[in-house]
């Protein structure tokens, strides 16, 4: 099997920069645009089949070091007992959002039961994969979760969500508390499908003042990733915005951060301390720029990483639909070109 | 006259830590609502008397220490040619975006001519504040006034705005040149009005890396306040999601660096350099809170800032609509209470 993706999870030295791409399998592609055509995204996360199908497409096209199982960062949400409907143009939406005492208190404590069709979409896809790279599994995490349940979808100054975090902080705790359990059980049933590694997806993390993080939000993390730790898989953090968070994000206990492009790749690893493997981090909108254009900036981020085991290439978020598939194709061979353990042709 | 402001804007120690807000004239206010329910916005930038009495509102009813002439930080761009609609629930409109070359050239490099109402409401404003406390001036920076006449208004992943950045790095220096230009002239009949200092909002250039800041970006926020500095007035630099661009932004040449909540003041303003002025930086989600918390928070950042001369405070982001008048007038107080030289009261 191709390990760079784990050796680098755990800070080892590898032959090339591995790299994969969140939302890899996506609207970008058309073989994914022709499954969505008969399928919608929650038919295709709970049809074990098709999710394998839709999770192997990028494979089949690019030379990926990972796979990621085809699912919604929400899913814990709608077990809980929220369903998700997705809106074109809106994303997901919440019907009935969390607001009041009763709607936390009716949220259902979940177990990994919940999660059959993860557990056979992970076993499909690995068989599918047979061994070629590893497959990735992941969740929202407890704050990200919070902000959909209750803003009703997504958001641009997250004004209920802090709300509430600010005026009830004890139902903020619960709230948090639930979401954290669920995502745990939900995290289990994926590694224990086999899922070579996780990644909690704290998206909007990036809203938050890194007293609130700290306060409010990184001892459910810390729960999380304290749960998960026995299960031997390599644990990923992951959010956007977060330049002034990483330091209180390294104590949550995942053996890498995900960095949004926001940040310079070489300070943030200071910042995080090179014991951890970092992921990232070039914008996404660059894919859409000239090839040129997209070379300089692979270059700079792996000059950045510095040949230290432990970077993990990624985009800053996920791969957005208008991209034109030649570009992850090219960004890919950059990634592999240059990403060597010698990086003379590229210092200049 | 009250100092308190222009003291600390240039480092100077002061009896005790001068408050304005972002956005202190605006909806939370029922006096200005009053005034919005007969005029528009447009209306109000445009009419020096109504432009003064809103400026006037929020010192007629707090001990602000700061006063900010009415206007929209996309006025340079109206009077380059882009008329603006302002859209209930959706922010500014602007109907004929600028994507071509031609879009660009359109665009007119007007002089101070253009801002005679400009003019008039900050003189009328100075008349009617009789030297209680200073008055300032502002203009949006010519990456977020881009991003606005790109988009077509306000955006969430400011795709339009990076393509043409990535894709036609010539049109986009001459596209931030041309708005640089303008915003000189529109900042500078603002100080010859009377503005005792002046404000470069660049609200929304933390969606860019470090890199793209660096090359995109800074040459023209330079080229702004270097423009400016003869003018004599302390100049304000204010961007959001700023925290891995702020040794960056020190190098544009204000005298004052505006912070969002997203960063820990101390950290910040170290980072940043004592010899510069730092203005924010709480949440203004916080006041929406109940006021022990306000409270609260209000000391952690005045512990922050550690008494050290050159601190403002104000909130990270504009006053919210939803506001109580009760949390405005405490956080004040809380400032003005707490925020003196001796700071032993709040280091418990």
């Amino acid at each position: 099997m191709n390990d760079r993706f784990l050796k680098a999870c755990r800070a080892e030295p590898v032959d090339r920069t591995p790299v994969w791409f969140m939302r890899q399998a996506g609207r970008y592609m058309p073989e994914y645009q022709a499954i969505r055509a008969k399928y919608s995204i929650l038919d295709v996360c709970k049809t074990p089949e098709l999710a394998a199908e839709v999770t192997l497409q990028p494979i089949q096209r690019f030379p990926l070091d990972a796979a990621i199982i085809f699912a919604d960062i929400l899913l814990p949400l709608e077990a809980m007992g929220l369903p998700l409907a997705f809106v074109e143009g809106k994303g997901p939406v919440i019907r009935s959002p969390v607001r009041s005492e009763r709607d936390v208190a009716r949220l259902a404590a979940v177990t990994g039961d919940a999660f059959l069709y993860a557990d056979q979409a992970v076993r499909h896809a690995k068989q599918a994969l047979a061994g070629r790279v590893p497959l990735i599994g992941f969740a929202g995490a407890p704050f990200t979760l919070a902000s959909y349940a209750i803003e009703g979808g997504s958001s641009r100054d997250y004004f209920l969500t802090k709300r509430l975090m600010f005026t009830r902080p004890d139902l903020w705790r619960i709230l948090l508390s639930k979401l954290a359990n669920v995502v745990v059980e939900y995290l289990r049933v994926q590694i224990r499908a086999g899922a070579q590694a996780v990644q909690l997806f704290d998206s909007w993390v990036g809203c938050l003042s890194p007293r609130d993080y700290e306060e409010y939000v990184l001892p459910h993390t810390q729960h999380i990733f304290a749960s998960l730790k026995g299960e031997g898989v390599p644990l990923i953090y992951f959010g956007t915005g977060t330049a002034a968070l990483l330091k209180w994000m390294r104590k949550a206990g995942s053996d890498v951060i995900g960095l949004d492009w926001r940040v310079q790749l070489d300070e943030a690893w200071q910042t995080i301390g090179y014991d951890l493997a970092v992921q990232g981090n070039l914008d996404p909108m660059v894919l859409c720029a000239p090839t040129r254009e997209i070379e300089r900036r692979v270059k700079d981020i792996l000059r950045q990483a510095g040949g230290r085991p432990g970077h993990i290439f990624n985009l800053g978020h996920g791969v957005l639909p208008s991209t034109p598939i030649d570009a992850v194709a090219a960004t890919i061979e950059y990634v592999h070109r240059f990403g060597t353990l010698d990086r003379t042709s590229i210092l200049a």
